[in-house]
């Protein structure tokens, strides 16, 4: 849609909760930089304030760049209220708890033979990520409704759904979406369908392949997929009946490149064969939904799944600052690349310099009405000038139901017992989920060491 | 948003049922004579057959004088079934019964005390009318189900809802929406709002006037008005608090000037001043829909709200072939006017030509989700390549569905007692209308005697 | 269903909250008067003790007399802490406001044309009562909740259901029913009809005759009435189609007895013709809820309704304490007449001397689908030991759901305005009454002088 | 609650599908013998024939043994429609295909890892089961309706909800409910609970144990129990909060006295630990409806529930026609016990022979409004002459409402797919059950195979 610019440049005070991020907040600079139409300041929050003060120093560094085009004036703060005081947008993107809390969560199911190969959103691991990550946000929401109630919330911290709905349960008066990724990737493989079956000479750009998306966060579905009026289902259905589309990995083939991030659409195929829509998000969270893929690493990997270690993460993040330092010093060449994110992109359009239509989470309020209304799941939705509106999905059909409609409970019930302490009602979220394929005592235990290992995240609580 | 032209027109078949319309015809003669991206027939059926062919003239006639930069063949057709055949998009304009009969029946319902200033969409006479025109709408549905079950339907006729819903209904494969002006008179309304009390130096266009739609058709409300981010309602509760806004008219004052559409945006503003949303349709049409106001002429004038007389309709429909006839023989100078329509906008956007976002009737999958699934509502759609999706306008505050609510489930009983033939249903209907300020006996009288004087419209009922 | 007796008398605390009740209060020390099973003490609080006082005297008065099977010990008490404190059972029968403002209120709606039979349940009188009364009821219900929380709460006061609803809402978690006697009245006339159409030698018991109930105080439906296995609906239907049981009154007829509760059931009996079930209430009732009624004396009449003038209710009042003197004195014969109410033998039920099938006021678990959870309605209830649990009616038809839906978001508005002290929404409320048949300015009017009529019931409000 | 004897016993003819059952139809005939109200006919169809004459044979041959004080006379009948043609009530109680295929199929879910004891309710050999049931009773549903279309229709065969929702879904007008005899062991054990920990000398009888029902058939929820006022769910926590109340079987414990209906009470026990609500159905049955127990016979063993041989249950089949003829020969002495079932108890209320209130299986009309309307549920219902209502149990909790929703949503789906020959759709139902714990190629894979196995009951299915 139409882009319009203004005549200067639009001044605003963004408060990025997680500031000393590692990875996104360099993400955000460089679409910052590369946005003409914004200026002003980014606060910077984050209870590690030697990685908020690192982010600082890299995001003044910047300004002068080659390729940059607009100004930022970048503040460290330990302060969460001053960061937040008249914000006109808040990012919320950290870490729950911590990278040795996620690996002993994920121990801890393996030594139940549930094998996640990402953990943070949904099953035993990512339920009680969600557990603490929700009363952390409980005092986010709390902060932001008293310093900053008229900002623009965008939530990117994982378990997504979790997390906005603490907002939005907490706070509903205020203006909160969650963003994230994960559908972009089935419009590339979209695209090359397109391509491959409609004998394009090129991939067509993402933005061309239109989809139709509903469900939640890392569970969505594309019911509906076209390249300029053709049915692009259709297509992948001819596709996954080729022999030889949908086979067995091998573990050998799945480590070759130790990709931990290996995804062979395998799931997204298989699931499409048989349940008519696309799940949107990449086999990796695919297999934390649906009963069946985590019980071995074997099974993970004829699916062409692989565990991300944890190891890999602490080492990812252990190095990330000396990276920083050693791009300001020069040792690594700085560039302004192509994101892939829609954040600034998403701020434009609400600051009215022109609509857009994306996928976002958000409260139900109709948009899939087979959904209870005000949990959070996620749609397109259109973007104007201070305004979020989503577009409305239809009823999900009955086989996707099923498979959605106990995630959005359990959620629920995560969030409930967030707020009220209510451990008993956490479990039989956990013990709900669909991978938890444990007889009840076995996942009573599992629960119980889950919540030993993240008890400094859950102060207050009986364990 | 952004238009696209093809490399070539789209050549399209339109069939148009009601062909030989008197009024909207023309318009969209116009409208597609000045696309330059579009080309093809448009059939014209209808059971007048000497209007269509005069219509057929007007259209063939029209295709080389100046300002025309695209191509149309017209034909006048009396078979439903060929000019349905293979059509890409129809369009559905008709008179339902006759304008006598609808002369009749508010003749009737002002002897029982009941001044309907229009009578074509609710209330007693609105609803006998929807009886009958959905019985004949069952039959346009069939048709296009077997003829040309992938073209998309476009309704005009009043009353929409009913009509859109028999569509719906009776053949839910459809791909269906209904099309209303009435919400663009509230934005011009609010433009002016905008003008006034934002020191602007012009009425800024009405597509800059950013509205959130909600309700049925002619009783649609807005619940957000902004223009370039300021907020229009704050400003309209300003207007209406102003002494000398809402005030009482005279007879004398309503009837000077013969306007029988005359409109003063009276009961708009009572009902937004109480109420805190505006009602989009005009005060005409607002009467029809609330109790209190049609209870006597003088009660109307008092609301700035005349009759249009039942003789200035017969007068103007028996006058337009001959002003047809002047216009083709240069009588009547020809230009192409803004119609203010956006049928056209809407094909192009179907076609892949650009997106839109605008208002329209639309089967209710959500986007209203304390209204009925299914039913059929109103409010802002993004239009796309084959594709119409609603936006999700959210709950009805409490207020307003007790004001809208009662008429879907009177529409829903008129679609259904026309389906099934069962004249008690379509009798409560009647008497659940909240302008049927009568005893149930007089009711039964009223609702009789409508029957009697629509009975060639009601086949094989029991009247 | 079978009744069981203790070995001893069941000890109870009931307080009574309108003690000095001039009417209820003395059909309840009747009942628990010839109930062997229960024992105790009745503490009567009221806002005029001297009431309460004189129930004191002449319930402990009773206690020897000829036909007294129990012993109950009455305490008048101006603390309503006290009075709660620990009871099994709070029984609710006040009079909101005075009869002065009741009349007031009338006066007011007839000066608009509006004229109430009863005025205290719905319509503008009875929706501006309610607000008032639940503003009360807000504090019993705190009250409650602090001092006898496990207690079971009767409600009789009218607005039945705006007044029960206020307690479950402000504090859910108490054990609330409200009842009602005027569905007994349509079995007695259902008994009629048996004795009638099957040739019965008397007319059969009440209790006999089978109905399902479902909707809302003062506007249940009777779908399904059966005696023996026989339709009675049948039957009904049969008797309302001979000539002259459905007919016009004349005033006179009506005014001939001054009988200021005249009920011909000519209301009831056209909306059985119309929609086919059964209003259980009285017509004095049922013309409030439905357009048309109450739009003159005259029109009243000529349905057999007649308004009870404010004169007659404050006679009535005045005289009562004089005769509950008479009684004591010797004056005038006391006996122990069948009061025709229920409420003894519920609490026998509910403390498990014997199941019991009968209608009660309770909030919406489902047993009518399509109105709104939590809402209070009526319907059938199974009362066992300590539980009161709704049958199921299923959803209503949609005629009929057209008529009561619309009062219980009334209903609901009210109650929500009472707590916010939202002027607006209760306007909203009143202006929905599809007895208003105002134009919304009148109606505004006519709404602000009843508020300025009771403004010493609505403290703090800006009127 | 009270029973009426009639003056003379009342004359029917039931008509009994599968009448040639080999055990529940003995059931019949005792209680039959034993109601003195009520006489008349029993028609026995079934396809085999030779059974029906056996109990034909039967049934007559008890008609003038001691303690028999009613006359009935049996017919086997070869044609269904004779046999229903004007019945009174029409009892259903068959085999869904044969006792092989149930081996079969139990045979290939083990292969894959899945152990079901029972097999008959859900699950993939449950859901299978269902979806060549709904085929049969398709045809039985058309039958009725046209046959004796007043008739009240009991259903008893398993699946028991997909049976009776697809009576329900294709003949909607006709009165059908389903019974189960699963709940009553529940009351029993909690009879044992209430003599244990409230001192009494003995166990109450079960139908003084007062329980609201709550679910669906097998896998109702009990969420409150009570005996003469005393909370017996509380009593219930106390219990299995003991040590060594839920604790492991072993193996041997359980193979010991090869009672392959062997029960332990330690599914419910665990689930009521953690859910706090109690399962009403065996632990056989529940092992079937929530993951983590079936995955292996030591599994299963551990929770004290075996899987019954299907050896076993071909052995009692292939024995049973000689017991009956030994019967009758005098070989096995004769009497009339009490068969625990209230199938004659629930015809002698909807008689009008007095009212009972006990758990059915019903289609949803609000008694749980949190689960879809017109799905098949089991709570408690009244029963009175000629009405069979169920009592409003309310929402589900949310842990008990994610555990039993998505087994609605799969039962809805098999009743679709068996009515549409969707064979996808029935795999959606058979992946989305919690049990079926396998990735989606292996659940395909045994869902065909599967197919395969009962083809002879699924014609015109592409398998």
């Amino acid at each position: 849609m139409k882009k319009h610019h203004p005549t200067s440049p639009i001044e605003l005070k963004i408060a990025y909760i997680g500031g000393g991020s590692r990875g996104w907040a360099r993400k955000l600079m460089i679409d910052l930089a590369k946005c003409p139409d914004l200026t002003g300041e980014v606060w910077l929050y984050d209870i590690d304030m030697e990685s908020a003060r690192l982010n600082e120093q890299l995001g003044n560094w910047m300004q002068d760049k080659p390729g940059v085009v607009s100004r930022w004036r970048y503040h460290a703060e330990e302060s969460l209220t001053k960061s937040l005081q008249d914000a006109d947008f808040v990012v919320l993107s950290i870490q729950p708890g911590t990278l040795e809390i996620m690996g002993q969560n994920l121990a801890i199911a393996a030594k139940y033979g549930l094998y996640f190969p990402v953990g943070d959103t949904t099953g035993a691991p990512g339920l009680v990520r969600g557990l603490f990550s929700a009363i952390t946000y409980a005092g986010f929401a709390r902060a932001i409704a008293e310093h900053c109630p008229k900002a623009w919330l965008i939530n990117y911290t994982n378990p997504m759904t979790i997390c906005t709905r603490t907002l939005t349960k907490v706070a509903p008066q205020l203006k909160v979406f969650g963003c994230c990724h994960e559908v972009f990737s089935s419009q590339e493989m979209l695209a090359q369908i397109a391509m491959q079956y409609l004998g394009l000479e090129a991939v067509p750009p993402r933005h061309e392949i239109e989809v139709n998306v509903t469900g939640i966060n890392h569970f969505t579905w594309i019911d509906r997929a076209t390249y300029k009026g053709h049915d692009l289902l259709a297509l992948l259905r001819e596709h996954v009946n080729k022999p030889g589309v949908i086979r067995e990995y091998t573990m050998a083939e799945v480590l070759e490149k130790k990709n931990w991030f290996h995804n062979a659409d395998q799931v997204k195929l298989a699931l499409f064969q048989r349940y008519g829509a696309l799940a949107a998000a990449g086999d990796r969270h695919l297999v934390e939904f649906v009963h069946g893929f985590i019980t071995s690493p074997e099974e993970l990997g004829r699916w062409g799944v692989v565990q991300t270690p944890i190891e890999y993460r602490l080492a990812r993040w252990a190095k990330a600052p000396q990276q920083t330092r050693d791009l300001m010093a020069g040792k690594i060449p700085f560039d302004l690349p192509d994101t892939g994110e829609e954040g600034v992109l998403q701020m434009c359009a609400i600051l009215g310099l022109g609509d857009l239509i994306t996928n976002v989470n958000l409260p139900n309020i109709g948009q899939i009405p087979n959904l209870p209304l005000d949990a959070v799941v996620e749609t397109n939705a259109h973007f104007s000038r201070d305004s979020v509106r989503p577009l409305t999905a239809g009823p999900l059909p009955a086989g996707i139901w099923g498979l959605v409609a106990p995630h959005v409970n359990n959620q629920e019930m995560i969030v409930e017992a967030a707020l009220t302490g209510d451990q008993d009602l956490a479990f039989r979220a956990v013990m709900n989920d669909p991978t938890t394929v444990l007889p009840i005592d076995k996942a009573w235990q599992m629960f119980r060491e889950m919540l030993q290992a993240s008890r400094a995240y859950l102060p207050g609580w009986n364990i």
